[in-house]
């Protein structure tokens, strides 16, 4: 590890598993002062009067060494009386709500009904749980994805768990109003930053809702930014991004990502099996390095951050 | 047995564990068409958005032959890592809440809120117990117990579980009005049974706020009523009746039990350690039948509400 990487200060934009698996290569990499994530939360949801934030428990859970290793998401040595209990007797169990889960759940709920913001709660909740990093959700406010499919607008989680995907795509709204503010910290993240990555997240449903507030793209303009491509071979590695762009008409692949972040994009990493996109990516004016993206364990992570860091030197001084 | 037990419909008025230890000894005793309860709903509340019904549950669990056998409340083989999981994160912990009992808040939350009344969802729930006895919350309404004490008004679960029954009580207030329904069937049930058995619960937090609902005070004036004391030499065997008694200037003794229900009562069973309050309480036109009320295991429920029973053929035909 050269001295560069140690004084480089990275913000990461992120969604669920994948997301979180790119941030703890970061946070393994880095020290904790010189990394900020701001985390998607339009995917949260309200069920059974629990206000809920999949992606962002899925990036604190990881960086407290407290998530599922087999799932990604959810909490390790988790177990499931409440779910069996309200199974019993007839509740709804589409969403799997582990008994660790609900801890977290129940005190942001109680929290956030007492006036505290999301942005507080989620500090205060990752110092409990000796995270030491910044993690951000992106917006104190409520910003929900609709996915807007043949059967009209479904709410992301209920598209994503209960329906399995199974809808076809047309396209996706983003909160339910327009101008709303980043939460406390998230826009102050990039000027304090050195390079911008966006994780190899879905950009429809984990990063465009984070690019949809105000002020985000801007700031993405005015600084280098690099992003890993979250399809592999035409297939994402998790969830549907895949689907979505063949249900929209675009064939999925790292083209496809850096299209549809090309107002920005300085730098793109792309997978091995990939290396035929490079130049039409290039066309686009977007760097591509190739190397292996698939993270399969702890220390894939922090050699795909490392990687990143090392070869975005070249980006640093291009805005 | 007698033919005559077996043929004795019973409506029995119950709080929290005491009572809901007799009630199973009538469930044991009598087939589930003989026997209504109406339990005390004046120490619901509602905790981290939660609402929770604690008598309600305790009689339901046990019926339903899952409470917790050393608690008396709860449920069996209970678990307790969603509250460890709060506490991490700095959630109130003060109620005790397991895994496998926060299922039942959950679904009950989530049906009161789409509409559904209380007597409704525990009907339903009892249903997916196994439940065959009618189980009656006393009524849909809420009709909060506030406990008046030196610290002012203060919730009966507050009173109870948070501050452990320390503040001195100087009265009470059942439901934030007047004139509160019964759940339907309360005041037919018992139209329906032969004789209205009180069981061993607090008179002032478990049995008068059933008392308080409209037209019940009526029904028990009209119909046969018999009571278990709750109170033995002085003391109570699980909660503060006897700290309530004194703070409020009586004599814990089956006496002051008998005198809080003497416009309605017709016959109070004490037990034997109490035989030199039968003359006091005969003088108050209540009949005293001396027995062993303590109740350590399931045989002993079903002995003391045999006995009940066949005790009470004396004053069935009084009203």
């Amino acid at each position: 590890m050269s001295s560069q990487i140690d004084e480089i200060k990275v913000v990461a934009l992120a969604g669920g598993v994948g997301g979180a698996k790119l941030v703890d290569g970061f946070a393994q990499l880095l020290p904790a002062t010189d990394l900020i994530v701001i985390v998607n939360t339009g995917d949260d949801f309200e069920h059974l009067g629990l206000y809920i934030c999949p992606d962002l428990d899925t990036v604190c859970y990881t960086l407290a060494g407290r998530a599922n290793p087999d799932t990604g998401w959810g909490r390790a040595n988790e177990t499931w009386n409440t779910l069996d209990s309200l199974r019993e007797i007839g509740g709804p169990d589409w969403f799997r709500l582990g008994d660790l889960d609900l801890g977290t759940h129940l005190e942001r709920t109680r929290r956030l009904k007492q006036g505290d913001p999301l942005s507080t709660i989620t500090r205060d909740f990752c110092g409990s749980w000796g995270v030491e990093t910044v993690i951000l959700p992106m917006s104190d406010e409520r910003v929900p994805t609709l996915v807007i499919s043949e059967d009209g607008e479904i709410p992301f989680q209920e598209y994503y768990v209960r329906q399995a995907c199974q809808p076809v795509v047309s396209g996706f709204q983003y909160g339910e109003r327009e101008n709303i503010s980043p939460a406390p910290g998230v826009l102050n993240a990039f000027d304090q930053s050195d390079l911008v990555v966006i994780c190899p997240s879905n950009p429809w449903v984990s990063i465009m809702p984070i690019l949809s507030l105000n002020g985000i793209r801007g700031e993405l303009r005015e600084h280098p930014v690099a992003a890993v491509s979250p399809i592999i071979a035409g297939r994402a590695l998790k969830g549907p991004a895949a689907k979505m762009c063949m249900e929209m008409g675009i064939t999925p692949s790292p083209y496809a990502i850096a299209e549809q972040y090309r107002d920005f994009l300085d730098l793109i990493f792309i997978d091995q099996s990939d290396h035929e996109y490079l130049d039409a990516i290039n066309e686009l004016g977007i760097q591509v390095h190739i190397t292996d993206t698939i993270m399969k364990n702890g220390a894939d992570r922090r050699r795909l951050a490392e990687e990143v860091v090392q070869n975005s030197e070249g980006i640093l001084k291009n805005k």
